[in-house]
């Protein structure tokens, strides 16, 4: 089985955002990303200039990390990055699922892999223009169709208001994606630093306006959630 | 139609906690319960002390209401209290849903009603030993089975250790229902303040303590939540 790129795994501790909030959660996080969003709060995990942090580890390896932090007791795995569906991770999924763990995925969405229908949720995130970034949709709508029956939701980071109006259209384009906003972190964690300070006023204030903003409109389909974890530990790694 | 005793009608925000939490939410909370429970956070719509600030709405002027603070756009509509499940909302249920309106109602699962089953989901919330009630579990489960096949969840506050161990028991009871577990708000607004002081560290730590003691114990099935709308907003009434 060919290694994978890993940039840390930890937990047991709660998702914090979107579909899967609260739940007890084992996080895998692939190292590698095709993209650069300029508010990444995962740098550590994308930029190549850390990639000797990143350690290469068989499947075996990474599931037996996975099965040592969670006690051998089986609990929901959230494969994250960077982006993970860079990899192959159909040879994890496949040992962990024979063991009853369960695996969550979150990618962009800019490249489709057949195991995505593998997992019990897939988490699309298509990243808004204040990212720099720009999204493929015939790629988006390859790992929708990839998925195939399994729960899959879209989750949308919105900055500003020309993100909040993508988000509309976005929205428009996928009715039956269930859709999840969340305001962006403008104090990510610097990838050198484990527990960089934080505005934590100021993220508040960011999430009440993403909240006022929404209602203020009557769109009232969004489920709209803060960072939870960032909420309890600030920009804490590990947890 | 007879009338129903109406403590608040609010919204539309999002809903704090739970099952449904960040969802764009009108709030309907119902006046009058038969628990009197030692933290009880929501004391003005529950102590007949207060009762001469309840209003005798019908149906009909409930769901004018609704509609009018959700400008004709369907929503979630939570019914609260109290416990809504001793009075009729039938015919608010009725007339909400043909309009697309869909119904979310919590309760503490001592009282059954037929038009459980016209819910969108069901939020049972047995009160653990701090609340100082006891729970009729045969009361319970006819709560259960009056919902059918609705959703139907549980959510467990926990204050201490005491009602950590109830709630083990509890899911063990009832595996076949998710569980949501909530740190206990010990500072619970008194129901004479609008906007009372809070203790938010304390709230934190309390939220930390059951991640930990949950996690610690690999007792995964559970939800762990927080109250989102007392972190964002205190004890403010009305958001």
């Amino acid at each position: 089985m060919k290694p994978l790129r890993i940039a840390e795994i930890f937990g047991p501790t709660i998702q914090g955002e979107g579909a899967v909030i609260g739940v007890p959660t084992v996080f895998v996080r692939a190292g590698g990303c095709d993209y650069r969003c300029t508010w990444c709060d995962s740098l550590h995990a994308v930029d190549s200039r850390f990639r000797h942090d990143w350690t290469a580890m068989t499947p075996s390896e990474v599931f037996a990390a996975v099965e040592r932090l969670s006690g051998g007791v089986p609990l929901a795995v959230s494969l994250s990055g960077g982006n993970p569906a860079i990899q192959d991770f159909a040879p994890l999924i496949e040992l962990g699922r024979a063991k009853g763990y369960s695996f969550v995925m979150e990618t962009q969405g800019s490249i489709a892999q057949d195991w995505f229908s593998a997992l019990s949720t897939l988490i699309l995130s298509p990243k808004p223009p204040s990212s720099g970034e720009t999204v493929d949709w015939a790629r988006f709508d390859a790992c929708i169709a990839a998925a195939q029956h399994r729960q899959t939701v879209m989750k949308i980071v919105v900055f500003d208001e020309t993100d909040y109006a993508w988000a509309r259209g976005v929205a428009a384009k996928y009715p039956h994606l269930p859709l999840y906003l969340q305001p962006g972190n403008h104090t990510p964690p610097p990838p050198e630093a484990e527990d960089a300070e934080i505005d934590m006023d100021g993220i508040m204030d960011r999430y009440e306006w993403l909240i006022d903003k929404t209602l203020g409109d009557r769109w009232y389909t969004p489920t709209i959630l803060p960072q939870l974890h960032v909420l309890v530990w600030g920009n804490k790694r590990g947890v």
